[in-house]
């Protein structure tokens, strides 16, 4: 990645020497602490005694949910009970030993449990406290229950993720948690940037961090807010096209999958057309520039369709490839793992769990000069209470004076 | 947010101090800097004489885009010619008195302007260099040109972002930059890991962080690539619903707007089902729990649309709220905007921008106690080059000895 070889004090992972509590459970906190612990955090996982709920979500062998593999990778695990007098014990222990703390309970519940952040800084006046809730620890829908595409929904996604005006059916959702994810990287990223002024100053204290969902998902909503305050405009869904730039669209092929092609410029607009056979057409002067052909798209947009219709997607791909006309076709979960990029760039890499066997883990998705996406992946996710002895007796032993 | 009042070496932004330099364009490494500097980074933006091309897009005021009065905010301004000696050497300058660099060329183009890592770590050897493109640094796309839908095509979202079987039509875009705002957040989140360990350790080295679009997106692919390992699946889009809860739908209203609710639990499926007049068919065997409903969803999702049909989306949603089952209208920029919720939180926020006036603002998307979202925009968006002479300048009075 860069020129110079990395100097031998720089191969290691960057958080290494963080440690950080995860009171979480579900998608968003565990997502926030997987990032982190892929970074090289020492990241505690602390869950009921039945673990937690996900780890009983979508397909398993022998018992283990296969995404909890990788939801749970790099963590250690403990088993708590949070109602108790000794679980509660327990983790202020764990509190007094660490540098950060990232939870997700509903807005009240920790407090309820005796370890709200005025708690927990009474045992440790620097801990970086992140939270993450649906709407945020104030305001009025502050109790409202969050629901998954709550976020996405009122954050003002999934307005836009429309084909709008042509079909009765509704919006899809993005097929992925991506509100939490969103809240789950800005409280990773909040709470990195707090231990970073933590770490340089020994007077500083901890800080709370409050992370939700619907403001995540609203912060990628671009110039929209401020178009809206100055001139009253709405921004509407465009479905797979851009109106301002033709042709760019998704079209279908023979086997039933998408190629998305970004064919707009004039220079790419003319290889475009030579490709599918359709030179004299790019020549003709009302396709001559942009502002022409977005005027003229759907005529367009026939003639590409009614090309991509006779391929596969792999082979049309192949051909615009070859002119220099950027396009995709729309990756599923095959085409990702089998792709010789995604495969040289270790971004799929088979690993060894020892629940499950030998299985696929997708890379961190930010890789450090001198370390390898598979040095990232340290271990796979464990049991539920897989480090009880090994962190409580951790504890016991920095506790010694 | 905290129940304690903050301590007053807390009310300061977590990042005050660090100093990040901008080689960035349009989208990605702006927006990661836009980051860095509303969680108080000094973050100074380096651009072409004619100003970053982001500048130019959408709506603008007296020539101003609007959009840049929110991607340009809390960052310095300095106008470089990166193609002359004298803005190399400027670079070089800057680089010397920096922390860290974001900067989103295509691979190889920084090390031909002789500005690569290797020739800035010769400056500053401690300086953390986050790099971002459209497939990475390196592996056999790293040269391919990159456009905005390529991370969300290839790294499988856009596959999942759809209506399957049911339309001729293509999956949606997002409808926004979620490919570029993905791999910002990650190299803001990979920059500060990488800065925390510098911070801690006088002899340590800065490092290279390099992501990419297409990793950023495929990191959001939950259990999908394990599944696909071990058992073949190929994770297909499920539209608005969820297959395995039931009745969880979007839903048309008389106002042309949708409604998402999510009817699945037994006690909550009950509730929604006396809102809508119907308690008689909830009480019936056929829809007694989850499974059984999921089995007859088609029946209930229409008796729900043609419920929510009659009514305006906000009005359906207050029913359906005063009746305690989770729901959200989706979100347009008015709904926003207008919102109580949002507004309490100031997560829409008036502020005053030099060159446009009176401007609606989105908070930035992570709080700290003590802190007002308000305290996070320190300023707009500056004209390119606003900070020429009082960057120069301190440039020069830190190089004196």
């Amino acid at each position: 990645m860069s020129e110079k070889a990395p100097a031998p004090e720089a191969a290691r992972l960057p958080l290494t020497g963080l440690r950080v509590i995860e009171l979480g459970h579900y998608i968003a906190a565990p997502f926030a602490t997987r990032l982190l612990a892929d970074l090289g955090a020492e990241v505690i996982k602390v869950e009921p005694p039945e673990g937690d709920p996900v780890r009983g979500w979508g397909s398993a062998v022998n018992g283990n949910a296969v995404w909890f593999s990788v939801h749970g990778r790099n963590k250690l695990s403990v088993t708590l009970d949070l109602k108790s007098a000794e679980g509660k014990a327990k983790v202020r222990q764990l509190v007094g030993r660490a540098d950060a703390l990232v939870e997700n309970f509903r807005p009240g519940q920790l407090e309820r449990y005796g370890l709200g952040p005025a708690d927990l800084h009474a045992v440790n006046p620097r801990l970086v406290i992140a939270r993450v809730s649906g709407y945020g620890q104030d305001g009025p829908y502050r109790d409202k229950p969050a629901f998954g595409a709550i976020g996405e929904a009122m954050g003002g996604l999934r307005h836009l993720t429309a084909n709008p005006g042509q079909t009765e059916l509704p919006p899809p959702r993005c097929g992925v948690s991506i509100s939490d994810d969103l809240a789950g990287m800005y409280a990773a990223m909040g709470l990195v940037a707090a231990c970073w002024q933590v770490k340089g100053d020994p007077q500083a204290l901890g800080r709370v961090i409050d992370v939700d969902l619907v403001s995540s998902v609203f912060s990628l909503m671009e110039g929209m807010l401020p178009e809206y305050g100055l001139f009253g405009w709405v921004r509407q869904p465009q479905g797979a096209a851009i109106k301002t730039a033709a042709p760019t669209n998704t079209y279908p092929c023979a086997d039933g999958k998408w190629l998305c092609i970004a064919g707009n410029s004039d220079l790419i607009f003319k290889r475009l057309m030579a490709a599918i056979g359709k030179s004299g057409m790019a020549a003709e002067p009302r396709f001559a520039n942009n502002a022409l052909r977005c005027e003229n798209v759907a005529e367009l947009d026939a003639v590409i369709a009614a090309w991509t219709r006779t391929l596969p997607a792999a082979e049309a791909e192949a051909i615009l490839e070859k002119a220099e006309v950027p396009c995709s076709r729309l990756y599923d979960m095959r085409d990702c793992a089998e792709d010789p990029h995604f495969r040289a760039r270790e971004l799929v890499m088979q690993v060894e769990d020892p629940l499950i066997g030998p299985i696929l883990h997708p890379a961190a998705p930010f890789r450090f000069d001198g370390v390898s996406p598979r040095e990232m992946v340290r271990w796979t996710g464990p049991a539920a209470g897989a480090h009880n002895e090994q962190v409580f007796r951790m504890l016991e032993e920095e506790a010694k004076p």
